[in-house]
This record gives structure tokens, C-alpha cells and sequence, in this order.
């Protein structure tokens, strides 16, 4: 038997009831597979605030660096809202992001068959659409010096923060997304500011220069808002879309919103080494909080990402995949992906509709 | 008879089609209503790139600066892609900005009833969406130092650009927001990243400052990336939106591209003083350039916006508006918004329909 050492963040809100589904999705998928999966739980977010008042405690940072795998559900939540910047749930997620060295974030935005109508966008727009957005996650405005509230000469405060990436950081995010795209249908669009920004310049150099490497990739590039446009336009006529940190930030969950459930889709961030951490894009939904309402599924198939990208156990992944895809089949929908005709289930009733499955 | 001196900046690729069509509509409106303009053109962009080798001749800059108002047709093309950034079409445009200090964008985004099909989004999401976004045009990221392409103590080349705003410029763009959104339902929605850079949070403190000032209005603060998928999700929530230089560069395309028909819309571009500039919110569409296809119809109500926020002349404008209605209403398309049992014009019919209107 593998085993594997997870570390679970529950974090706040909806997260631990929907982190209990994907915990027994796992144990269940691990048994038929032969696989064992030792889960530890640390805090992290608002309630490490109110626990700790950090929102990423040391330990928490310590866990995960020394475990195969992070699954993370979901931080944040009105309470914690106007606390000072540093003590925010926020940013004990970035201080996560950070201290294991994800650099790469894969976003995907497929839109299922059965879920079609979830979108605000026709029908013919949205079929099919498939796209893996490749964010970079450690550099760019997030992370660049200098920062802060500044007094001018004049005496008035100045907000500063700083854009900023390096050839290397460039190249490294660069070559995850020439990889991924290889892996799909061969198509990169790259997407900047080149007309306007400096730092976007060497993104769109560095990355065209990087293509020589990838000849069987085809290569093409946007400016960020013409990329916002074509996402509501045409969103099919994208692949593998790479872009830096705050433009992947918006572009990402606008790609998201294009399916209408943000329920159902999960995320990855990667390092060069090390544990992987694994979340669903949706929040912590704290309106619903420890009502048996939320939808269990953009966690689950978090589980199912972790067992592609974290741990190299493509099988597993895709058993729980199709076990996703089989309860819809089946007629079962949580509250937010309801429409007519359709089995309203809870959040466990939907847990044990894919252990079912499975 | 009141007159003004209205500088033209036709630019590249449609440009000088559509402008010419805008004129058209001046004169004859202005006939009616006993204004008269005096147009006087000047090169911009890739034009001026050609014949001077800037993108903005000073020349150029000085003749708006002397004039009431400058309306701009497009910008840019292909041929002048590669060029090193200071000599660039959009350099141009960035400089005419700065030069005239266009500090407040408004990007109507309205979706008229004759053309709902037109969009990639359902009837029931953008049936009667009206949302205009007020874009800070002079400062952020667009412009804030240190900017360029640096070395690295380590050999590497740093793309470097800072996003900054001081109070000030916050305030100056927020007025011009309130008092936008309390002519409109009174509803201001600021967008930024407060939760992760310090100068949204200068932003987002100044915004809630402002308040207390336009207690009518109703304000929310949203996250861009949460406003970007709220406008695919449902943007009828929307009213006003003001936001920062790159967001609103994002955001407003965003928009633009909800009613899937931007050869429709116009922009204005305005200082505390001095002259406007009007344009089109679509490009320079080499591909269809000379070719008589072009809609001229955001030229045209751009012309429309120049009246009403350049000069101060909203009943000549609400005619152009009204005109621009009833041409559509008669089935009059031009290719880029043709649907089946229209009649499909080209750019020059639609100008001669438009002025037939009127
Ligand atoms: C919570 C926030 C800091 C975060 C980000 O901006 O990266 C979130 O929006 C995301 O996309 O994961
Ligand atoms: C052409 C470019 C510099 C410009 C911008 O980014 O501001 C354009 O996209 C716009 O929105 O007017």
C-alpha cells in the first residue's frame, strides 16, 4: 500500500462540511486502489484568527511543507472582513502560496453537458468549453517591492504597489503552461499588457522566446482586455491561456463564471517540488455555513486534481471524476446547481451519492 | 449661432470612414439646432507615425489643447505592432490622455432592445443592461514610476511597473463617479483589490470617505475579480462602476462586451477643464478598412457624447441618440450587428439612413 501524508485545511464557513465529503471520497477510492492517505488537520484563515490571531500559524506552514499533499477548502468570511491587511484571512493564503513555492496555479473552466443551462451565456456559446487557465501565483503585483501607503511631499498619502516579474519567473510559468497545453489541444494563448506595461514586454519576449522550444504549440498572444472580451464572446476559441498573477486572478474567474457553477470547479497550485495545494475556486459561502447546503463537488474533484498533479495517481482521479459526472447523470443537484426535474440534495446527501457511485 | 472648434482625429485603418459620417451628423444637427463647428484635422497613431514619425506630433497635442472639444476616431493596426513602445499608436493615445489630463473614462456599456440577440449572453441576463463604468484615465499602473526593464544583481532582466494612486486622485475620480451615478439610479459600485494591494486599500478608504458627501447614493465595494464575474453572472446589478486605470481598461471592455455589438459604443474622456475627447470603443479593424463595411454608428454617438459632456449640449445630442434608434428600428445593419430580415448597409448607407433620420 502507498500511503500518503495529506494535510487538511478545513479553513471557514462551508469548508469543513464539504472537506468531510472529500475525505471519505478519498478513503473510499483509496481502499478500491490501494492507496492510504494519513489526513492531519491545521488551521488556517478566520478561524486561525480567532484561534491563533495569525492567519496562517507557523505550525499550520510547518504541516504542510512536510506532507505529500495540502487540501485546502475555504477561507474568509464577513467577520474577519476589517481586520488590518496582515491579520486578514487573505493573507494567510498567500503567506501559503509563498512558503511552499506555488508558482503555478491551474484554474480549470470546463463546462459539463448536464450543467449547460447553469450559464448565463446560450447555450451554443458555452458548449464544450474547455480551458485551463495557467496563473502564475509567487510574483507579479501580489508579492512586488516596493509596497504600501506612502506620505508624498505634499502630505497626503500615496498607495503604492509594485508589478514586477524576472525572466526566470517568466520562464518557469512559462514552461508549465507550454507542458499543459501540450497535454490538451496544443493551443497557449498568452495574455498581457505589451502595448501599455514594461513588465509585460519581457512576459511577451520571454514567452515567445520560449515557443522555440515548443514548436508543436501554437503560440498566440492578447491583451488582457481584448482577452476579457473574447472570454464572454467566443470563450471556445481557447485552449491553455497563461498570464501573471493579477490578470489570472480576474481572467480566472471570469472563465469560472462562463459555466455558471462555480460549485463544481477546483483548482491546483504547484512548486517545482514539494506538496501541491489543492482548493475549489467558490468561497466560504458563509450564508450557508453548517446548514447541509453546500455543494460538495468543486472539493471533491480538488481531491481528484490532488491525486493527478500532487500525487501521480491519474486512476484514482479519474474514478472520482466519473463518479462526479455519474450523480449528475443521476439527477442529483445541491441547491446552487438546482434547475427543474432535478433531485435536491443536501451536502452530505450528495456525499453519499458519490460514494454510491463509486 | 454658437460655434466650436472641434479638432478630428480620424487615426488609422476605419478611422477616417466613420469620421466622416460623424461629421456629416454635426453639421446637419447643428444646422437645425444653430450650432456651427469648425473642424480642423490632425494625425494620430499610426497615420502620424508614418508622416512624422510620432505618434503624437506636438503639433497635433497643442491644436486640442487650443480647441472645445476633440473627437477621435481609432487607432493602431498591424503594421506598427513591432515598434519599439515609444513610438507606438497607443503611445500616441496615452499622451493625448496626459497631455489634456483626461483623468475620468465613461464607458456607457447599454444594451439596446433592437439588437439583445446580438449577445453571447441570454435575453433574460441582458435585456435592459445599462451600466456605465467610470475608468480613472490618468494615473495607476498606466503611469506610476519606477517603470522599465531593469538587471538584476544576478545578470537577469525585472520588468517593473507601479500601480499608485494618491488622495487626490482618488477624490478628483470618485466626484466625477458620484455625481455620474446620482444622474443615473444612484447606485456607485467602487471596484478593487483591496484585499490584496495596499493602494486599493488607500482607494477603497477614500471611496468610503466620500460617502458621507453623497449620502443619496448607494455604494458597495466589490473585488475585481468578483466584479468580473458578476457582470458575465447577472449585470443587471450594476449601475455606475469606478474603478482604476488598468481595472476599468478590463472591466469596461468587459462590459463593452456583454451587449455583443461594440461597434455601438461610444466613450468620453474628460479633465476638471479644457477640452474632451470622444471616441468609438472598438479598434481601428484594419481587416475592413476602405472597404465601405465599417459601423459608424459609435463614431457617430460619440459625436453624441460630445455634445452632451464636451459642450454641454444634451439636446442636440439626445437628436443624434434618438436618430441612431430610429435607423435601427427601420431594420438598417451594417455587417458587424446583421441579423436575419435586416437590411444590410454599408457604412456610407448607414450614414446617409442616419442623416435621413434626422
Ligand atoms: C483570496 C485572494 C487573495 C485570492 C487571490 O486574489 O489570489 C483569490 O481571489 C484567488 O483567486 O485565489
Ligand atoms: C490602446 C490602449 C492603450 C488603451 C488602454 O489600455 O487604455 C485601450 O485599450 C483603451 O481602453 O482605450
Amino acid at each position: 500500500t502507498q500511503n500518503y501524508r495529506i494535510t487538511l485545511l478545513p479553513g471557514d464557513g462551508i469548508g469543513p462540511e464539504i472537506m468531510a465529503i472529500a475525505v471519505d471520497v478519498l478513503n473510499l477510492v483509496g481502499q478500491q486502489l490501494d492507496l492510504s492517505f494519513t489526513f492531519t488537520e491545521a488551521a488556517i484563515g478566520g478561524s486561525a484568527i480567532d484561534a491563533t490571531g495569525e492567519p496562517l500559524p507557523s505550525e499550520t506552514l510547518k504541516q504542510c511543507q512536510d506532507s505529500d499533499a495540502v487540501l485546502l477548502a475555504a477561507i474568509g468570511g464577513y467577520k474577519w472582513d476589517n481586520l488590518p491587511r496582515h491579520q486578514r484571512p487573505e493573507t494567510g493564503l498567500l503567506g501559503l502560496r509563498a512558503g511552499l513555492n506555488l508558482f503555478a496555479n491551474l484554474r480549470p473552466a470546463t463546462i459539463l453537458p448536464q450543467l449547460v443551462d447553469a450559464s448565463s451565456l446560450k447555450r451554443e456559446v458555452v458548449e464544450g468549453v474547455d480551458i485551463m487557465v495557467v496563473r502564475e501565483l509567487t510574483g507579479g503585483i501580489y508579492f512586488g517591492q516596493p509596497k504600501g501607503i506612502f506620505e508624498t511631499e505634499t502630505g497626503e498619502k500615496r498607495g503604492v504597489n509594485t508589478m514586477a516579474y524576472t525572466e526566470s519567473e517568466i520562464d518557469r510559468i512559462g514552461r508549465v503552461a507550454f507542458e499543459t497545453a501540450r497535454k490538451r489541444q496544443g493551443k497557449l494563448c498568452s495574455v498581457d499588457k505589451a502595448n501599455v506595461l514594461d513588465v509585460s514586454q519581457l512576459w511577451r519576449d520571454r514567452i515567445t522566446q520560449l515557443a522555440a522550444e515548443y514548436s508543436d504549440i501554437e503560440l498566440s498572444h492578447l491583451y488582457v482586455d481584448n482577452a476579457a472580451m473574447q472570454l464572454v464572446r467566443w470563450p471556445k476559441q481557447f485552449d491553455t491561456i497563461v498570464t501573471g498573477n493579477l490578470f489570472g486572478d480576474i481572467l480566472s474567474d471570469a472563465a469560472a463564471m462562463l459555466t455558471g457553477s462555480i460549485g463544481m470547479l477546483p483548482s491546483a497550485s504547484l512548486g517545482s517540488s514539494g506538496p501541491g495545494l489543492f482548493e475549489p475556486v467558490h468561497g466560504s459561502a458563509p450564508d450557508i455555513a453548517g446548514q447541509d447546503k453546500a455543494n460538495p463537488i468543486a472539493q471533491v474533484l480538488s481531491a481528484a486534481m490532488m491525486l493527478r498533479y500532487g500525487l501521480d495517481q491519474p486512476e484514482a482521479a479519474i474514478k472520482i471524476e466519473q463518479a462526479v459526472l455519474q450523480v449528475l447523470d443521476a439527477g442529483y443537484r445541491t441547491g446552487d446547481i438546482m434547475s427543474e426535474g432535478m433531485k435536491l440534495v443536501g451536502c452530505r446527501q450528495m456525499g453519499d451519492a458519490l460514494l454510491q457511485a463509486l
